[in-house]
């Protein structure tokens, strides 16, 4: 699974870094780990292990009752049931907004009729390459989901958006990305409100 | 660097997973791979990479003027420049608390009077485990910081609380965990004025 040689990706011109060398260290079909070989700011060697899973989406249904949908799962990482925004990677090549509608299909059957941007952030950006991309989508249809052979046990939930963006922060579970989408979409209604 | 074989954890009771085998990926100073080869929740065979780089804390230093101070450097994973709230690692054994005195003052001199949790959230729960507990740090005092050798470039600034948050969503190297601190801080003190 490991050994092949990645090329050196260029250094960008104004970074403090330099970098020797690198190896693919670990690769999965969902995620590469490559470890670099340095010269840090200071001067001295040393090595930076980079984890890239591929970007991914985010995405915030809410329908016209003020409900947000979201999915319920159970977490391998961290060997818990939790719940949590719609998300899932981005194809090689796809477009950010066809990723995510395709992914609120799979994971949950709603289409959108309206989709909103709310912004593109990093998740891990101390050791990961990965950014998600999240949106608002409303004007929402109900249908059948298509889900993976690894979301076989997932299940959705509809709750009330102001409880959500509460519950999103308190949680065992709670994770930045939902408990940040579901705040960024309160704060679009609210502005739309006003 | 790998080949060990960790211990099989044991699968939580609820866990529609197996996991059968596990086998250390990758490891280095900052964060280990492990491999677990498992049945998935439909039955069938599969493998999970799971990315374990320890916990870390989250600071929003906020002083008396309603200034954020934020520190400035060089993310090597996405080869650019961008300013973050103060993070880094929990060290084993390390309460939470204790670790974002430590690198509040590690990253930017400061020390501060109160400290008020904020969150406790998962930062990539699909593939990590890596949790962040993000603090309200006030009550700011200045000093010398007493930065890691690989954060020799690492500048502080200092920043409106608004324009911080409202720029945190809409910068080129948003991060999800920043734009959360900031605005659980915004939040936080909101409801300590009304």
């Amino acid at each position: 699974m490991s050994g092949q040689q990645p090329p050196i990706r260029p250094d960008a011109a104004d970074s403090p870094w330099r970098t020797l060398a690198a190896r693919e260290a670990y690769r999965n079909p969902w995620l590469s780990v490559t470890e670099y070989q340095v010269l840090r700011p200071d001067g001295a060697p040393g090595l930076y292990g980079v984890v890239d899973p591929g970007d991914n989406v985010t995405i915030v249904p809410l329908d016209d009752e003020q409900q947000i949908w979201v999915v319920e799962d159970f977490l391998y990482t961290i060997q818990r049931w939790g719940w949590f925004l719609p998300t899932g990677a981005i194809n090689p090549g796809e477009d950010p907004l066809l990723a995510a509608q395709r992914e609120l299909l799979e994971e949950t059957g709603l289409r959108a009729a309206r989709w909103d941007p709310l912004c593109a952030c990093y998740l891990s950006p101390g050791i990961s390459t990965q950014r998600s991309y999240l949106y608002l989508a409303r004007g929402l249809t109900e249908g059948d989901p298509q889900r993976d052979p690894t979301e076989a046990r997932m299940t959705t939930r509809r709750m009330p958006l102001a409880e959500a963006r509460a519950a999103s922060r308190l949680s065992e579970t709670a994770s930045a990305v939902t408990a940040l989408g579901l705040t960024l979409a309160w704060e679009a209604i609210q502005a739309e409100v006003e």
